[in-house]
């Protein structure tokens, strides 16, 4: 039998822990014990503080084998969870993974999704220091957490907008989501359209040297990643701040490829952007005094920003139209019990 | 409705983690932020190292539905994690639990759950700080993953056992594997032993006294906690240490409950010490001259220990039989992709 063809069953999980832990410490300054121990051990920084974060990822629930391969199944696990340490201004250090792995998984797809982790830790100076592998009565599953550090003083929460801030986000808005509706076929786009698409949804990147300059700029007051769509997330920033919002529809940032694909379909692209998932960019709300400053800043080391609302008195989210009316958006975020069936994060 | 019949799609997740917030920060020095922002925050003591260990606990895997309540769940869940924290001398700190709910999973068995993780939390002073909720595309699916702290210079690993250094264990040995069967109908035995031996597998203890204690003696060598098995696990520090042992099958403690079912059903109790997993007692080595200092220490404390055997030169653990005759048993641990069924942690 050829080697590419094994499958987890043949190689067992001892082999498999073995396999995997070559190229798992990346810095490894802090680590006194990696993979092999009851524990991992680590000496963190003095007088920093950790930052944790865990992420369920789920056949079925947040992916569809076949919609994505296997290495960007891994490298998206670890890029999530990085985007929750950017989302803080904090520097990613260590990394865990527990997974159930469907008996008869080919080995091939398994160093996959090692492979795309393993690149996603390298380049953002990330060790794989453990974690818990078992067969899975069903599909697969993973869980990721990490650890990330950062000074205490300079990390950003999601409460701390105050009335008058602005609001601002990273990147352009909706695209993750109109990928996966590609992917699952309830929309059509050209190839190289689609193909931009999709990538956002499949092949996120953590905001991780935007989220760190904002923080360590001490300029803005909040910051929240965006996984649930803009309207849930700065929803929470507002719940958190008890503030309320305006987003500003005309100033929201939306890509060509996403405006391509809704005109093809007729469809609004301002919902896409208003609460689709998993863009993955930062939102951050700045005091009005602040602002020309973090703006020069983000500039100066050439990372994207879009203003797209301000923090007002009150509650709940609102939306101004080009013309200048509003109403409130009321969303309550993506909730896995829901009992509408809310496709959004199914892919 | 009455209140106890709501099941966790009427609640939403939202709503159940607002639930779960309650009672979950125990000893809040070093916490400055828990549940409810992107990640959870914590300022670790200087000059302290950090100790991290994960645990997946999977239904039809790890547990049966039924045969093991939902409190006992939630607390052996973080009671598994504690013992690894136990094993290197740590005192457990921070918890996180990542958790898929099938749909319609009634609120009181998720109640129940929290309860047992919360009591058990309560107990060592851990702290629930966050995680991440999901629908489970299958059944329950937790995973749960804990920092502690020690001071560096006394943590215990596997590595560092000497030929000449004694083997010990804190507790009577096979007790978890039995209670497994006798839930699983494979035994028979009388109510009042049959309790005695579920409850060592249903609800363990982490033992975290007595593994600090060992560890900042700096007396000892070696240390790993028994979950696998008394030959597996102490054929792990063996790897790790490139050293043999030997086990005296007369010296290897048995509780009265296993020698009264083993004797009911015909069965030999020597193998469910040797080879039954889950009893998370502390398996340690200590070096000769050690011995008695230690011995000492932990009477003192009241915490009970069993010499059991000897680290040899060579590979493999090797049993040495009352009558002085010798074998090598070479057992791979419990892998969970093994092409022949391992039923032993099957519940």
């Amino acid at each position: 039998m050829a080697k590419g063809k094994k499958t987890i069953d043949q190689v067992g999980e001892f082999g498999f822990i073995r396999s995997i832990m070559k190229g798992t410490v990346n810095v490894p300054d802090n680590v006194i014990r990696g993979i092999g121990d009851d524990c991992a051990v680590i000496a963190p920084d003095a007088g920093k503080v950790l930052l944790i974060t865990t992420d369920l990822l789920l056949e079925g629930i947040h992916f569809l084998s076949g919609k994505i391969s296997y290495w960007e199944l891994g490298a998206k696990a670890v890029a999530v969870n990085l985007s929750d340490i950017a989302a803080m201004g904090g520097v990613p250090r260590h990394l865990f993974v527990s997974m159930a792995i469907p008996r008869g998984m080919p080995m091939d797809d398994l160093n996959g999704l090692y492979a795309g982790m393993k690149e996603k830790c390298g380049k953002y100076g990330v060790n794989l220091l453990g974690g818990d592998t078992s067969a899975s009565p069903g599909g697969l599953f993973l869980n990721v957490t990490v650890i990330g550090e950062a000074d205490g003083a300079t990390v950003l929460y999601r409460k701390g907008a105050s009335p008058g801030d602005r609001v601002y986000v990273t990147g352009t808005l909706g695209d993750a989501e109109a990928g996966l509706r590609l992917l699952k076929g309830d929309l059509t786009g050209s190839d190289e359209i689609g193909k931009r698409l999709i990538a956002a949804h499949n092949r996120p990147e953590p905001q991780l040297a935007a989220g760190r300059l904002i923080a360590e700029s001490m300029l803005a007051s909040a910051m929240i990643d965006l996984s649930d769509g803009l309207v849930s997330d700065l929803g929470q920033v507002c719940r958190e701040s008890r503030v309320g919002a305006c987003i500003f529809a005309e100033h929201l940032p939306l890509s060509e490829a996403l405006k391509a694909v809704c005109s093809a379909n007729t469809l609004d692209p301002l919902e896409f952007a208003l609460s689709g998932g998993e863009d993955y960019e930062l939102l951050f709300t700045v005091p009005r005094n602040n602002a020309d400053s973090l703006e020069k800043h983000l500039e100066e080391e050439g990372h994207a920003f879009f203003r797209v609302g301000e923090i007002i008195n009150g509650k709940g989210v609102h939306l101004v139209s080009p013309e200048g009316t509003e109403r409130a958006i009321t969303r309550s975020g993506f909730d896995h019990f829901a009992p509408v069936a809310q496709p959004r994060r199914k892919a």
